[in-house]
């Protein structure tokens, strides 16, 4: 068995990982994006998020336990760090903004959770496609190009937050604006926490170039 | 003189601040849980919370001037810094849970807050615990169940902060909800950072297993 | 052509970014300082300050392509993403205040807003001494004395948060509460990312003692 071969397996379980925290995440984000849409049965569908913010744990968990026990690793070690915890970190925020929804008891969604939800939704499938690319790191160009567009994302999520406050404060109703206010506000962080996953795969991707 | 007898003072340095800093930290939470069970002369309890906040960013402050002399560090200087940096993080949430009972002006602490400060204070004995085990490191499995038990009481805090909310969206007292939202959140907050903590001590802890 | 000729204008050119950022950070501070001094013509104000955030994060774009495809670094390559990143954060909370004013639609601005807000310049020029200082390390002391002048002026922009906030919670307007205290909390939040990079500058100077 040569080195090469004995060493080739260990990358191969790295980016398996990442491949499936990515799954993980695109799967809470269509599970929010579900719950505002209906918002309907909210503390049974805020209790199955909760299984996958539980699997974003694991599967970090598992990463880092990976990255210890390792010698060489495909990338570098930091950037396993930043690249599993700032996946874990977008999960943890999704499953945030579902029990929000739940423990605030607000009754009903609106047009600028649900444009945010979609946002974020539209961030997953970019950030899955360019974690896919960093495992051959064929295309780097590609990588990157998705990471730009979950920045376009990001900043399009800012303007939905501009916009919503500016009407939240229409109203009169302080209990609500406390409510509604921090449900947007925590949507909009989820974005940044997203743009943080593209500046690391961004960074991957630039050094392959 | 040896070059094991000139490095052993180094090292026992890091050891006995970090070792200060803990029990700074363990204070600085037998304090607050005081602060919120008596809930009597706030301003001079607050006051107290302060010098335990000065104390431990005086102690940061020696770990990176230490940290930047020194060629050689009994563990990694990035350990070194993430674990001076998170203890600090951890007194400083503490502290600003005190100011803003004091600020707020909030007339009076519930069972919530109690419980939450209390999980705080297991916290910092488990915290506390696994530090003293980084010195010899001749038990990193006991340092490690520690940083188990410090993510299992933050988990506690989670769904202390998710009954608090729920209860507290009951009144009607818009300005009450404002106050005593940010103070939930505070604690939890203060939860999380220990987790922080845990998570380093923990990857400390796992390279020596 | 030797080998420092060609270094050096490698080295030359990230101080140049990081001067260039030090340098939009001042305008952004001053621009905020003048926008609450005057409030007025909000809408246009907050236009302008976007144009300092854009070109922000351009040059923090700039130093991480400059970062990732050099070989040698003139400072740690983890001190210059530090330095980066901490200075656009500064700039972004900023940003946040400016846009925060806008979207709430305050009517208003105060003697504590103002307060603060002048502590935020005067950070700002600290910060753009000391990041000048950095390029020919001639006197690190005067770099260390820079960054505590930071921190001295962070603490008193807590001192000004916590009479705002005693102050605000005297009102029984909780709509004004909300909007008041999430801009007065956000403009401390700024001091504490300045402090942020004065503690990275710090490190850098104290490695040159």
């Amino acid at each position: 068995m040569s080195l090469k071969d004995w060493l080739i397996p260990q990358d191969k379980h790295f980016f398996d990982l990442f491949e499936q925290q990515a799954e993980v995440l695109k799967q809470a984000a269509d599970h929010l994006y579900c719950m505002i849409e209906n918002f309907d049965d909210i503390k049974n569908m805020c209790h199955k998020m909760k299984t996958y913010e539980h699997a974003g744990d694991d599967i970090t968990h598992s990463l880092y336990q990976l990255l210890n026990k390792s010698f060489i690793t495909p990338i570098e070690p930091e950037e396993i760090s930043r690249l599993a915890t700032g996946m874990d970190d977008v999960i943890d925020a999704i499953d945030d903004t579902s029990r929000k929804m739940f423990f605030y008891d607000i009754g009903t969604t609106d047009k600028y959770m649900l444009e945010s939800a979609k946002l974020i939704r539209l961030q997953a499938e970019s950030l899955e496609q360019a974690v896919l690319g960093i495992r051959d790191m064929k295309n780097p160009k590609k990588i990157s190009d998705h990471c730009i567009e979950i920045n376009r994302l990001e900043n399009l999520a800012d303007d939905v937050l501009a916009v919503a406050l500016q009407d939240l404060f229409k109203t009169n109703d302080a209990i609500r604006i406390v409510k509604f206010k921090d449900i947007y506000e925590t949507l909009e962080f989820t974005t940044d926490r997203c743009e943080d996953v593209a500046n690391v795969l961004g960074d991957i991707a630039i050094k392959h170039t």
